[in-house]
């Protein structure tokens, strides 16, 4: 069974659609770097059984995105933030080289903080 | 059936999450305000049976908000977002009647253009 990359990135998102189990399989198997065979046996189940398990969960991750697009959508929304901190930089290196105005200054640091805190929450 | 207004927010956001069927009732009974009698006449079913699916869709939607969290993330979002614009509108205004600065001008105009963009795409 070849390991998607993809399935962390998407369980971050959509992980508490998911059962416990579901999202403790997923995990184990992903982040963990756990093999079906120990799985299966800390679960006492099947290797087979977890492989089927893991199999239908990351069906429904990749559904789920298909769906809602938010991994896609917050990949925009990450490239758009990075473009406003990038412009409110300037902005302040160039109040500071030359009018130095307190109001733009203020300004241009709320922006890059507002912009710097989207990204970390989104 | 008392009509919960927060449901056509959610159709929104989660709407690609539900069969077509139940985005159809949702959307007769929020958006068009046609009845529960009217609906099933159209349908062909039962009263009954819109009543169920209805249910049945508002309980999803309220579901996957209280899992995914997408209307209130993005309500904050928008309050961001909406911040970030006055502080650029205040940067533009400053330089307007003091440096005129062409390098903030531009930068400001940017930055509030990217964040309405943001803020119509979310």
């Amino acid at each position: 069974m070849a390991k998607n990359l993809e399935v962390t990135v998407l369980l971050d998102f959509y992980g508490d659609m998911l059962t416990e189990k579901q999202r403790s399989f997923i995990d184990l198997y992903y982040n963990e770097d756990l093999s079906l065979a120990e799985i299966a046996e800390n679960e006492g189940i099947t290797r087979q059984g977890v492989r089927d398990a893991i199999k239908r969960a990351e069906a429904q991750l990749f559904n789920m995105e298909s769906k809602l697009g938010l991994v896609e959508r917050f990949a925009d929304t990450k490239r758009s933030l990075e473009e406003i901190v990038k412009c409110a930089d300037e902005i302040f290196e160039s109040n500071m080289r030359t009018l130095l105005s307190r109001e733009i200054n203020e300004n241009s640091a709320r922006i890059k903080a507002i912009a710097l805190s989207l990204l970390d929450n989104n």
